[in-house]
């Protein structure tokens, strides 16, 4: 199968780096960064690719734009993993809409145009019979939506409970352990990498409500917007306060949570026992689905990274090359 | 589609409940419990079938065997959830053979022959172009096998390590939670109706040492066999190393561990951070698979249950609808 990639940043360059280390039946015809375009179909010499990244230079040739390629690159399906733009979900919805029209199949893992316009890709992508896939935009490496299509058939959920973001968690993770103060233990993230300069999206409990919607949307076709969800970051926690916690033999933890028939979706930090799976320390994700059948279940896993939202993407890939793709 | 149940006890009572309340597109037209059958193949009436079993009676005509129903029933699935026998996984495996040799999908709760005798049964579907599938053998409600086929797909499984047993996971906790000794824990398992009468192959390791071969042979084709694993129990832990385990900010739980390249395969009982994601309370499973590009996930859920362990063998049974029935 043939594909073309937008975007060849951190997760761009992870997968290329997976490629080239396992035959998994796929040629890149087509890739492309902020600046450049490179089609070839043959299939790109990915290790160049990766070398020239590594020089600083541009992937391709700055006479072709990302918008080249997907308009006239030879694929069957665009991966999408340019930034994610939250207020205006752009350039990546008009190359996704674009390589759907173009009747291509779409992995993304583009919060954006996952958050903002879910409805309108599946329903293009429906009317073109192509498939759109996206579990590489909430909880990195957990595969959480091929047990939502897959291993929950037959069961309804009623409810979700997520740590949906590393960094939040890695500073409350901090602050418990050692008592440090939220400045404190925001620098350390920082000093990590763990941390961006701005840590807005993060520390508000922004970036854990884009991923609600996307989860919430996904489960239950109910239209949430951004907007809607009630969102409260985790930068007014006091030591004392998760002090208190501990004394009780809980601790707090940024929950995003969505509980439809009690009209519940919302983002805030909250007091959770020690001892509940959802839990986690440092940045690691977990998400607790209960259902009616199969009763609570929860999922941990690393919540980025290039090689784990690699991981994410690829098997997104393979799932459409082993099912959908031409001939298969 | 057309199902036949062989054995209706917990689980396959669970699974009629389930049917009677969800419209899955499912016709039950056999049921049989350990002394009688019952074919219809119009449908059989799920409700009366189980007011049976409430009075104590059989459910079916006591002139027809399981094997009656497995040899003529008229079904396109056979849903086999009998009782284990982990020494021969007979009758089980004399069902599960009739079946696919008569070209039918099986789907089985049973561990005796999927532990015994998986790699037969399942070059037997293959060969009969049928699914097999047994994700209810393993970790009850959590669905593992559709994450290992469906969700870590580019992935390689390194290693597992599991809670597989909520019995002793439970005494474990109890033991930490109360400081009570293991025969005390035992008693309250017991009443609780957690623990058997004997509660031999719980506490003993042999019920996670089944499960471990089950997954081992399914992740790795490695061939395992039960005596291949090194097998400890729980009944010797003693309050004094638990309280030991505590001052180190552990605690000790029956680990399931395979690391192929290793040539690991053990259920031991294991020092283990309190702060694992494995480590979870009371009759919980979990399970975290290391894999190469997704690093370590780990899924917690439900060990058993009637409805939970019904949930496990719908998912199963609604997959091959979905994509292999006739007519799909």
């Amino acid at each position: 199968m043939k594909i073309a990639m937008i975007g060849f940043g951190t997760v761009g360059q992870g997968i290329a780096s997976v490629l080239l280390k396992k035959d998994l039946g796929l040629t890149v015809t087509g890739i492309a960064d902020s600046r450049s375009g490179l089609m070839m179909r043959e299939g790109i010499d990915l290790a160049a690719a990766l070398e020239r990244k590594r020089k600083g230079l541009a992937v391709g040739d700055e006479g072709t734009s990302p918008l080249d390629v997907v308009r006239k690159g030879d694929y069957d399906l665009l991966v999408e993993v340019s930034p994610t733009n939250i207020r205006t979900a752009e350039p990546a919805t008009t190359f996704i809409r674009e390589a759907i029209s173009r009747g291509r199949h779409v992995v993304s893992s583009n919060k954006g145009p996952i958050a903002l316009h879910l409805r309108e890709l599946r329903d293009a992508a429906a009317s073109r019979n192509v498939q759109l896939r996206y579990e590489a935009t909430v909880c990195g490496a957990i595969p959480i939506m091929h047990v939502l299509e897959e291993g929950l058939r037959g069961n309804r959920v009623k409810s979700l409970h997520g740590i949906l973001n590393g960094t939040s968690n890695f500073i409350l993770t901090r602050m418990a352990e050692e008592g440090l103060t939220y400045d404190q233990a925001l620098a350390e993230a920082r000093e990590m990498g763990v941390a961006e300069a701005d840590p807005t999206y993060d520390v508000k409990g922004i970036d854990a409500a884009i991923k609600l919607v996307i989860l919430s949307n996904t489960i239950w076709d109910s239209g949430i917007r951004l907007e809607d969800v009630v969102t409260t970051g985790i930068d007014q926690i006091t030591p004392d306060a998760i002090r208190l916690s501990e004394d009780e033999d809980a601790t707090i933890r940024l929950i995003a949570e969505a509980i439809p028939e009690r009209g519940i979706c919302r983002v805030t930090p909250r007091l959770i026992p020690r001892n509940h799976p959802l839990v986690v320390n440092g940045t690691l994700n977990a998400i607790t689905l209960t259902t009616d059948l199969a009763g609570a279940l929860t999922f941990v896993g690393k919540g980025a990274g290039s090689i784990e939202t690699a991981s994410a993407v690829i098997g997104d890939i393979l799932h459409i090359k082993e099912r959908y793709a031409r001939g298969a």
